[in-house]
């Protein structure tokens, strides 16, 4: 199972999710020139990056948007990115956030768990409810793949839905403690998700204890956290918000259990850590090395925040 | 504004939305046998049903997850469909559900407002909140777009998160009569979404009255829908589960305004009608003649109880 890979991918190699949401901007001007089209720069760049990286960080986040942007050539570039992940050995995650039911559900499945966009972990959205997740692992449990469901994110619009007090009569489960209602009540809509994902997860644990199915949660206040972790022992967490949406290394073991069970996404912090080098002429092989630097850097911060 | 032209279109050519999720299995075998693949026989198919229906039809629907399962030969049977759907001078929706926020989702508006998968409506999940749907906005005044929120869906999956009651907080609405509260109370999850895309809509108004982004709204029991449709006199309606999913066209009028307001979405009925017309060897114009007359005669049975 991919979630036990990952499991073991954070012992050995740390807790660092490199996130390629490469822009062609993101790219060395001077390899830009060199491309034939911007779709070719990104997946040049890409490849850098990897072979740079591929042993310091737990895996790799793809995010399909920045591909999408470019249209076909775009998705071409997407494809063969992953694939450049997958050949390596390391596990790719594709960022695609899809939500969608029944038939639809498996076309999409089908179409991410083999072929041309083949990944070892998608990430799903789950306003549609539990039909919109269900048909997806069953797809998964043929060939071992997995899934982050959308559960709490931090960005400021997490507050407008996620966020929300259900009625007592939906929320089954009693609060966490009155004095801290308002911070981290057990009554909001994302933890009924993270009820219903931590229930299936129960009936699809892999050998480390975890479900094939997990959860993103976002880089957020410290008692919050902390709840979340207690009450969803089961869930491997992808956590984005590290550095540029304002979480720390302090934050995120908030979020871990026995030094697992979560990874860290960084992106731009990473791909572009070359922009903070001035006055030189860059390749992106002087690019890489950048970007190994920060994700070592990255890395070792949350060690030493879990030490 | 492509809200307005969809208006106009409802008005001259009825309410169907004929949804082209197009699986190689729903194109004739004779056709199949003819294509040099898969996602040329679905284009080649497509194309045909788009000749037959066009000037019976509101508008078409192109579900994404039925092509992306081609992988990169797929989605360019995507971006031809949309393309031959366009300059037939035909509204296309651009059923893709994303929902990301910030720049992921100025770079997913960039992907689908212009360039290869350039379309006129956008499908769009709103459960990461407002920041997620307001990029796409920015994108969709510049070249009159718009876009479907999903908020009220018609699986059984609806009841999961959609449906919650919120707290007496977090519902500033008075319930809609007590003694239905359990059928049709304002204080649902999606109700909240409704607000918020309503309040949104009043910003960017067309010509007839409805914003620039409406709502998926599934087919649903009366009374719901009739508190729905009163609530929300800004949003046009996407509305899905006509026959498959068990709506019929009386529950459909019941989320028109007007007789406007609103558009039926079907697919399978439609684009495998041909598949109820025993012992013929069939091609794509015979399949093409069979969609247009189911269309016809849902366009019809709308028409009639409306009347």
């Amino acid at each position: 199972m991919n979630i036990d890979k990952l499991f073991e991918s954070v012992s050995s190699k740390g807790h660092v999710c490199v996130g390629l949401d490469t822009a062609v901007e993101y790219v060395p001007p001077l390899e830009r020139e060199k491309a034939k089209n911007d779709a070719e720069a990104v997946l040049a760049f890409n490849k850098a990056l990897i072979e740079s990286t591929y042993d310091v960080c737990a895996c790799y986040k793809v995010q399909i948007a920045y591909y999408e942007e470019m249209g076909l050539e775009g998705l071409k570039a997407f494809s063969e990115t992953l694939k450049y992940i997958r050949a390596k050995g390391c596990l790719a995650i594709s960022d695609i956030k899809r939500g969608d039911i029944a038939d639809t559900a498996v076309r999409y499945a089908k179409a991410h768990f083999g072929g041309d966009f083949e990944t070892d972990f998608v990430t799903l959205n789950p306003y549609l409810g539990m039909d919109s997740i269900e048909p997806w692992l069953e797809e998964a449990e043929k060939k071992g793949k997995g899934a982050f469901i959308l559960m709490r994110t931090s960005n400021k619009g997490s507050q407008d839905f996620q966020y929300l007090n259900l009625s007592g009569n939906e929320n089954k489960q009693e609060n966490s403690g009155g004095s801290h209602l308002d911070d981290c009540s057990s009554s909001r809509l994302y933890h009924k998700v993270g009820e219903k994902m931590s229930a299936l997860a129960q009936d699809h644990l892999g050998a480390h204890g975890y479900g094939a199915f997990g959860a993103v949660i976002g880089c957020t206040q410290r008692e919050e956290a902390a709840l979340i972790r207690q009450k969803y022992p089961n869930l491997f967490f992808l956590i984005p918000g590290y550095g540029a949406q304002g979480g720390g290394a302090d934050d995120v073991t908030l979020l871990l259990r026995e030094k697992n069970g979560g990874i860290v996404n960084a992106s731009r912090s990473i791909i572009t850590a070359w922009k903070a080098v001035p006055g030189k002429v860059i390749d992106n092989e002087f690019a890489a090395a950048a970007a190994r630097k920060t994700t070592v850097k990255m890395r070792d911060e949350i060690y030493g925040a879990i030490k």
